[in-house]
Parts: structure tokens; sequence; C-alpha cells
């Protein structure tokens, strides 16, 4: 029953013009802005922090036992090696690699010509038309969980779509894993915060994928941000060594502020983001050569009246741009970019900031895309609304990337001038007709009635549209089945690991 | 007074982080989306229209007699020619060119790396949050001049910024002429309805230029659509023969629905564009060789449900970066793109549609952007506040273009690391305080400030901010000076053609 609901859903989503493909594989070419001269020089910087600078492993003996071992050059808990060494070791990592999920049909290949889009991750707040703005909670982070397995243009969970702040800290990340695992059947991300956090989640995701599965392919991945400028702490190395040596992804994202966690400069801030993430991405294949990594990037520029953090403006766009073409060059998945935006609301600044930010981490070719959807307030605050706007324009994205722009026989339709005179119509001409149904992408947000019908039914603006559309994809939502037995499994570790451990909130 | 007020208001622009040049240089590279083969699939489909299918030029005997006596293929108004001519002839227009200001300091130079943004040409309608949308009048119409003057990120002044409906059409050409000449010191573009209106902007252009002047420049353009599919009306060809007989500039635009205007698909309808707008050139070659020539592209893709048109969609974005390739191959300098929404308000929707378009409109290589800022509702719409908020946003890309990714010994900040341990912060150091007044691009109508901050003043979205950023500009307006013989001059020429015309409502 809830298979075939699933079914004729998916044969509707198809039907209305949205890309029914899990992930995209890009047909358009990337797009490269730097120079040879460009890139030598950033990648000499790379390398001078690498060995000179130096990256901080802290607060993880065993990680500077590892690099010791290794024959890095400690100094104090400061880790220089030789760039070639670390660019060697970055090497094993794979170029490209599936992350399955446990529907088959949407198991997402991440790196090389492939593109994935995630909701935000993070936001302890939420936002909506009648709610307003509030602290997440399970209910909502549920209900986000949901509408991200529903949108078409979704093709991967991420973790934490808003904080679920009703729950204890010490026991969020199960009631998190929990939804991601039973709700959806996308593929998701996992607890990182703590190490036992990492371990259930990867213990979880064996119950269910399976022991044999999960050895031979990445089910699950831990995105983690480095402590920039230049410290790699333990939330990062732990997470390393559960996730990474049981062969499962890892995604490391220098979140940089130029000007704060960086110098005022996107050409430097560039570059230590790489030093810092392929110092990680070494590390982990010090740990197992092999495991997948993700190169994150996470670049931001800075309101010169108060400080704040600003969003697609034209250093982010710039950056997004020359990273792409530097992870290309170093063979490795990226994650960077995203739907960003510091305004609160959904406004023409949230929609403006979000394009240009979306629009570069799309052409720059970022492999796995976080925040894609949802970010409002600098990330603080995840919007129902903005989430379903967000994702309507992926589609868009996903058509440019999968397409490019086809000059087939069929598409240089000369058999039309045969029809049609100068100063004539193409409307009903056969070209039209056998090529109308699929010639266009067609949003479901965005209103392109003249102004008498769109007055007619109120006059309504994208946010209403949108509230309007939460309503109807949550309403429509069927949950994915699932083998009683894993979900009793799962049910089962959940209870046993709540009883272990105490309430705390931090 | 005035020339000192307009002095220090430019020093204010420059300090607040406002792009001082008058057009854009752009050094960043340009996106080629198509390989060889596509490139060529796209020319020899243009040629097979030229040589071929051919193009109609209708009701203008002296157009068909000219292609007659050049030796062109003429059956019925068809006219047919080979492609190798027609490029030929497309060859002797110049790959750039200038376009004088009457304050040289704004003079743009329009091809090659040059890029111009013009605001919205064309409304009959006119929108703000207190007037709401109503019919266009020379009261509005004086005020968007006012506003595309003051704008440091709008290079060029347009035309018909909103169409003046209390003025008759017989005479509403002067009147507009004149708020472009008198108003505002950017340069614009003039009159192409009727010949007779072509030839009072030429001749206005005469009395703010002088004669000699003109004989050497091109200080005014005029702006066609052909009437798509594959005929050209006496609209282009007797403007064509005012402007280019005269050494002014043609910019020629197919304005092209696919599926209406040309076949259900971007690829034919791009082919359709490419030789509309070859053959036009070529005519004007024809008229005078060397001419200066904008080859124009306004490519729209459909709504499903209602074929009404749609903007900011994969279709045209796609169309924007493919006929930026083409342009350059064909050495010619490209109009194409803008701020395109279908949206009747400022919401997000027209955000994103219009962030869309614009990024790849930029991107392309456009060197001459009409609608690049104020457009709502398919084009029949001029929006005050979306005027500047699309301008706030010019500045963004301006800035990307404009610098492309600086990575010179400054931007690296090596220094910066002498500062800086790991962990720490660059907000103080040496590095920092010599770069942060200029390191990044300072929007004026996006809020950056924390949720509490912004709820303080009010919770403005955009649209309210903007609102208000008009009435500043309005209220700090200054006439720009002009030499008072030439003012006497174009008033009188403007009161004996309105003694000469009748009154006329077409």
């Amino acid at each position: 029953m809830a298979r075939r609901s699933r079914a004729s859903r998916n044969r509707e989503t198809a039907a209305s013009g949205a890309p029914a493909s899990p992930f995209i594989r890009r047909s358009l070419p990337f797009f490269d802005v730097l120079d040879e001269e460009q890139i030598e020089k950033l990648e000499v910087q790379v390398d001078w922090i690498i060995q000179d600078v130096g990256i901080a492993f802290r607060d993880d003996p065993d990680a500077l036992d590892l690099w010791r071992r290794e024959g890095a050059k400690i100094e104090g808990d400061i880790v220089k090696a030789p760039a070639d060494w670390i660019r060697a070791l970055c090497a094993k990592a794979p170029r490209e690699f599936m992350q399955l999920a446990r529907n088959p049909d949407r198991s997402v290949t991440i790196g090389g010509n492939n593109q994935v889009f995630a909701p935000i991750y993070g936001a302890p707040f939420v936002r909506d038309l009648e709610g307003g703005r509030r602290y997440g909670d399970m209910e909502a982070f549920r209900d986000l969980v949901r509408l991200t397995y529903l949108h078409p243009n979704l093709h991967h969970g991420g973790f934490v779509t808003c904080e679920p702040c009703d729950v204890p800290v010490s026991k969020r990340h199960l009631d998190m894993l929990m939804a991601h695992m039973t709700l959806s059947d996308k593929p998701h991300l996992g607890a990182i915060t703590e190490m036992s956090r990492a371990q259930d989640s990867v213990d979880m995701a064996e119950i269910v994928f399976g022991k044999d599965v999960m050895d031979q392919n990445c089910v699950i991945m831990g995105n983690v941000n480095t402590n920039s400028p230049l410290l790699v702490d333990k939330v990062v190395t732990e997470a390393a060594r559960v996730y990474s040596s049981r062969g499962q992804g890892m995604v490391v994202v220098p979140f940089i502020l130029s000007g704060a966690m960086g110098p005022v400069s996107t050409a430097a801030s560039v570059a230590q983001a790489m030093a810092e993430a392929l110092m990680v991405c070494a590390y982990v294949q010090l740990l197992r050569p092999g495991a997948p990594f993700v190169l994150g990037n996470f670049l931001s520029s800075m309101s010169l009246k108060s400080g704040a953090p600003t969003f697609g403006m034209p250093e982010p766009v710039m950056s997004n741009y020359a990273i792409g073409q530097l992870a290309r060059r170093a063979g490795l998945p990226l994650r960077c970019g995203g739907s960003l935006t510091a305004s609160k609301i959904e406004d023409a600044q949230a929609a403006y900031e979000s394009a240009d930010s979306m629009h570069s981490t799309m052409l720059a070719g970022a492999n796995f895309v976080l925040h894609s959807a949802g970010w409002l307030e600098g990330g603080l605050c995840t919007g129902f609304e903005k989430l379903v706007m967000d994702a309507d324009r992926l589609g868009s994205y996903q058509k440019v990337l999968d397409q490019g722009l086809d000059v087939s026989d069929d598409a240089l339709a000369r058999d039309a001038y045969s029809e049609v005179a100068a100063g004539g119509h193409f409307l009903g001409c056969g070209h039209t007709m056998r090529n109308f149904q699929t010639a266009f992408y067609e949003p479901k947000l965005s209103d392109s009635e003249n102004v008498e019908s769109w007055e007619e039914v109120g006059s309504l603006d994208m946010r209403q549209r949108a509230n309007a559309r939460v309503k109807e994809m949550l309403n429509s939502y069927e949950v994915p089945p699932m083998d009683e037995s894993i979900k009793e499994e799962l049910e089962a570790y959940v209870a046993r690991r709540k009883e272990e451990l105490p309430d705390a909130w931090y």
C-alpha cells in the first residue's frame, strides 16, 4: 500500500517536470576562473602553510602520536609536513564514491561530475509564516526530514536540519538518527559532536545496512568544521577515527569569515582553507587509505558596519569558483556554498543572496552541497517556506547541469521551419507538439500569470505560496516502507542508549 | 555649485565601496559552455537559416532593393544569401566601440571585455510601495531617469524606463529625449518606433554633441526587435537607415519565446536569433561599413499551465551562456539577459529569477545589458524599489567581473600569519587593518545584522528599505550642469517639433 502510493507519487513528480534522477550527473563543462599563474601562486601558498606555518592538532594526543610516528615535524601541537607527502596521502582518497541510501534508487555518487544537494545543517531556530521564529524542536525536525524526503530536488537528507532543542543534547543525536533512518529513505549524515555520538551513528547505520554492506560501502558520513585558523581539534580527529577507520565518509570544512578566522582576503582565505582540509584529508588517509573524504570550504564576507557575516556577496561567489577549480586539481570531492543569506525572512534579500550563492555553487561543481535549501539568518534559522522555495530553484540548476545544451537533430528542429513561415508562430507545429511537455522546467512556486489572474487568487507572494506547499507536502506524506525487524532493532538500540546516557544540555 | 556637490557625491559613493568605474572592464575569464562540436552544429544551423530558409524584409522596398542590388536572392520578400558573405559583412562591424556620454567621465565602451548595465526598457506600468501599480507617466519617467543617473551601478540610461502614457505617442519621444539629455549626463538610447522619431533622436543628439563629434563617434543608439520568426520589418530597417547611416549604434534583438516565435528548443531558438541578428548586422554594414552594431538575444521559456512567458529558468540561463560564446566567435558585441522575472511584486520570486537571470547574463559576458534593473511582471511594469534592489546587486557582479581573484603578494597576506597563531583571529592584525576598508563589497539594501537589531528598527523587508532609499536618492538629486545655450537649443527643437506634430495616441 505504502509502496504503491510512493510509486504513484514518483510518477507524478516526474510528469510535472521535476528531475527524476537521485543526483546530478553533470554534462555542463566546469567554469575555470583561474589561470596557471594564479593556480600556482595559490598552491605555493597552500604548501607554505602546510610546511612552514603548520596546523595545530589540539587536545588529542592520539592524533599527534600518529603524525609523529608517520614522520611529521611536531612543534608543541603544531604539525608541519612536506607538502608533497601530504598531497600524496590525499591522492589515496577516492575522486568519487557512492554513499548508499537504504532505498537503492536514492543512493548518491559524490565527486567527479556528480553533484548532490542537501538541506541546511545546524540551525537552533526555525521559522514559518504561522509560528514565526522559535527554537527548533523534535516535531519541527521530523517535519523537516519529511519535507526533505518528499522533495524531488533534494538528493540527500543532511543531518541537523534544525536543532531539536527540546531533547537533551546527550540524547538528541539518537532521535535525529532515528528520524532520518525511519521517516526517509534518502542518504544522510551522522553525529560528530562527541566520539560516542559518532559511534552511535555508525552503529545504527550498521543495523540498517548490515555489517557486510557497511564493510564494503560508504553508508553514512560525518560533517565537521576545523577550528580556523590552522587548528584541528579533537572533534575532528575523533570523528575521523570513528567514521574513516570504518571506511565511512568524512566531510571536513574550514569555516572562514575573511578578516576573522582568515586574512581579510579571498585568495589567502581560500588557500588557508585548502591547507587545513588537505591536512585533515592526509590524517584520514593515514587512518585508512582510501577512506572517502570530501574537501569542504565555507567562506564568508563581512559587513563593514558591524562585522556581521554577509552572504551571496562577490567575495564568497569568487571563492566558490576558485575552490572548485583547486579541488578538481587536487582530485578531491568538494563541499562548498549553498543557498546562503543573512536575511531574517524569506524576502527579496534572502532570494538574491541565496541565488547568487547557489548559482556559483552549482557552476563551481560543488559535489556535495549542504545548506542548499532552508537557510536563513546566517544559518541560525531554518525556514520551512525557505526550504521549499530554495528547493524549487534547485530543479532549475539541476536541469542546467544535467543537460547543458542539447544540439541533437531533434533539438535543432529543422522540420519546424517547413511548417512555419516568416512572421508565423510555432505553437501548433509538429516539433512543438512532440516536445512541448518536456521542453521547460516547471517550477511549482513561481507565478507567471498576468497581474489580473494573480490578483484574482489573492495577490499571494512566493512565501505564501510556499507556506501552502509545505502544508500540502506534509499532508501527502507517507512513511517509506522499512523491514519491521530493522526498525525494532533500531528502537531497541535507541532505548538502551537513552537508558545508559545521562540527560545533559551541553 | 552643482559641480561641487556632484564631486562630493562621487567621493561618497566611492568611499562606501561602490564601483567608481563608468563600465566594467572584465578581468574574469569567460565561461565557455559549448564544445567544438556543439558550436559547429549551431553555426551550421545558423548558416542554413541564412542560406536556405531566408529572412523576410517586409514593408520596406528600399531595404529589399539594397539586398537585390548587392546580389542577395530575393523570393517575395524573403532574402537568402550565402552565409560566408553575410559573415564577411558582419566582420566589418567593430568588435568594440565607445558610446560617448555628454559627461566624458561616463562614456562607455561596448564589446570585447567590457560590460555595461542599463535599466529596464519599455514597461507601460510602474509600481512602488505607496502608489501601487499604475500607468507610467512623465513624472515617473523623470524620476526613473534621475535614479538611473544617481545610481553608481547603472552605467547607461537606457531609454524607455517606463512609457510616459500621459504624453501623446507622437510627441512622447521628444520629452523622453529631453529628460535623458538634461536630467542625466549618462549615455542613453534614442527612439525607434517611427523613422521620424529616430531622426529626432539623432538630431537632438547632434545638438548635444555637435556635428563634428557625432561624425566621428557613436553618441546615441537605437534598440529594436526583429519580428521573430524570421521577419525584419521596416521599424528595424528604417531605424538602421537613420542611426547606422549616421555612424550611430544599432542594437538588434530577436525576442523569442521558445515554442511561439521560435521552436520549442533552446538550441534552435538561439540559432534562429543568431541568424536574424546577423542578417540585420549585414544589412547595417551594407548601409555603412563599420557602423557600430550590438547583436541582441532575448530568449524566454514558457509556463506549461498557461503559455505565459517565464524568466530566470534553466532554458534562458543556458541560452545566455551559449549566445555569449557564439557572439564572441562572431566577434560582435552582445546584448542579452537582464534582471528578469515574471513576478508581479518585489518578492522572493522576483529576486530568485532576477538573480539567476542576471548571474548568467554577467558570466556570459553580455556587453550591453538592458533590463539589468527595475523589471517586473515580464517587462510590463517598472518597479521603483525593484530598480534600486537590482542595482544594489549589480555592484556585486561588477566586483566579480572587474577583479576576478587577486593573488598579489598583499592578497596572500603572509605577514598576517606571523601575527596570528593557530586558533587566534585576524581582526586586529596589520594586514587586516591595511585592507579592511576595501576588502568587501558593501551593499546598501542587504541587512546583515542579528535578528534583535533587525527587529528593533522595525523588521523591515528589503522592499521597505528600498522604498526609503528611492526617496533619499530623489531628495539628494541635483541636475547635472549643462551649457545653457545647448539646453535652449534642445528646448527650441522640442517646441518646434511639438508644433509640427499632431497629437496621436498610436
